[in-house]
């Protein structure tokens, strides 16, 4: 059904894209091919800034390439995905000081008269990894990002689960690898959750060193695969997806992707008796087709579709 | 989609429903406004009688009311599900004698010229709740029995996820208890999966008895509550259903609901920002609309679905 909407996307249309990130904001003006035309990246500071600039650029390259059809927002979470909800488009409860509450698709609104799509910037690279990316064969897949902190977008037949809210697989509660039992984790809301105990700032406060910068041998990437591992195996257990998307900045280390799979298959025992686990499961946990750009290109496909459910009314 | 498919159906037509379970198989002949008019329960022993008792019923039933215009099958798993697989409408991996491969769809195909629909007993279970039950207002949830063993059923969009398999959702690995340090819980596959720690079989090897016999003060409540707390907790995360219905033998002991409402808001540790979960966690984790007939009801969506889906064509 989405996907059949995108089949009748104007190719040659301009939209913008906005990958909203808590470090960083990508802003880009793409055609409906998957063409950047014109990118640029700056900070995110505080909300009313950071959102002038990049209705600055969005304006200004518009300006250079073509009005612009509709646009495209993966943001940071939490974040209200609820069209029917008086906060639809605007930051949840996160800990970025000055974004809870913060408007994204109010003040973009304001600014460009024409349709805008808004989703979670993990929701926004799943879209992109199954439309141009490593997951296009399958329509149920995930993809998760392992950096800052972790987090993960769903499809279920080709379309991202929203729900109450958005899944927010970074803070389940995997089980304690026995050699990391004295580390107290660093979420802030729940000390050892998975973002707690493998997320990037996780390995640099138990290990003091960065995961890249560490030995083949340290015990970290045993600690890091195993997490990992079991957040792989509770989302076969709970959505059943055909492929897993591993990215992100801890993710990069390549070697960590051979562990995790072998990590997956001890948690789950077994039990889910399927070949494209069992015998491939190198090609069931994959690096990202499009990184970096997965995030930017989940806006853009974000964008076309808004256009053409506009159409579509 | 799949609702409004559903809105088209011919409610006076006569359709076949079977809750193909482990223990025991129900069968019913209903019509399309969910009025069942002939019932009956055997038990499941070997798949070649129960299927040939599962047959005559319908037969003998649908002589006296009427021609059945299709059938719908809610099964115990892991089953195949992806009508592309020729393994589609069969058993899998499952530890019961016999059953392993056993060909459901392809025997019911075999003696009734009708559509059949084939899920899970859990998707369809949460199929009924859906449409006629505790979720008759939200298009995502989730529908968990805790009993024998535990599974669950997974709406997203108002359709059962699918992917690779199904969801398993009983065996995710919750945190163990730490007054439940000792016990190597039951699971033939992962010994203290959640199945193995809170299913019915596991309270009775942990404690010699039934949940039901026990004293409201023994530690098995709190134990059984905080596994089945992460539970809903790890759902929220991952599917970010709008309500858990939490239905099967155990979970009919009432007073189990409110312990684990307590225990899915310290796992979720305030993060999940959202009214419906902090103001209003009773109505977000709920008992069942219609056991012990969720299932049975199921089956008759599904055989519903399956009709329209056969005149569409």
């Amino acid at each position: 059904m989405r996907y059949a909407l995108l089949m009748q996307v104007d190719r040659s249309a301009v939209y913008g894209a906005i990958e909203a990130g808590g470090t960083k904001f990508v802003c880009a003006v793409a055609d409906g091919n998957g063409k950047i035309h014109e990118q640029q990246r700056f900070s995110t500071t505080d909300p009313s800034a950071t959102l002038a600039a990049t209705c600055e650029f969005l304006r200004a390259s518009s300006g250079r390439i073509g009005r612009l059809t509709a646009i495209g927002v993966g943001s940071f979470g939490p974040v209200y995905l609820r069209k029917e909800s008086n906060q639809y488009g605007c930051i949840g409860k996160t800990p970025k000081p000055g974004w809870r509450g913060a408007d994204i698709v109010g003040v973009l609104a304001r600014e460009f008269a024409c349709p805008i799509g808004f989703d979670t910037d993990v929701n926004a690279a799943a879209l992109a990894e199954h439309r141009w990316g490593a997951a296009r064969d399958v329509d149920n897949m995930v993809y998760v990002t392992v950096g800052t902190g972790i987090g993960g977008g769903v499809l279920t037949a080709g379309a991202p689960i929203h729900g109450l809210m958005h899944p927010e697989i970074g803070h389940i509660y995997p089980r304690r690898h026995p050699r990391d039992a004295g580390f107290a984790g660093v979420c802030p809301f729940h000390g050892d959750c998975l973002e707690g105990l493998a997320s990037g700032p996780a390995i640099v406060a138990r290990s003091g060193a960065e995961l890249h910068l560490l030995d083949p041998g340290h015990v970290q990437w045993e600690i890091e695969a195993d997490y990992l591992g079991q957040l792989c195996a509770q989302l076969v257990l709970t959505v059943s997806p055909q492929r897993i998307v591993l990215g992100g900045g801890v993710m990069s280390q390549q070697r960590l992707l051979a562990p995790v799979r072998q990590r997956l298959l001890h948690w789950l025992g077994g039990y889910v008796d399927r070949p494209e686990i069992l015998d491939a499961v190198e090609r069931y946990v994959v690096a990202p087709g499009l990184e970096p750009q997965s995030g930017i290109l989940g806006a853009l496909l974000l964008a076309m579709e808004a256009s053409m459910r506009f159409n579509a009314k």
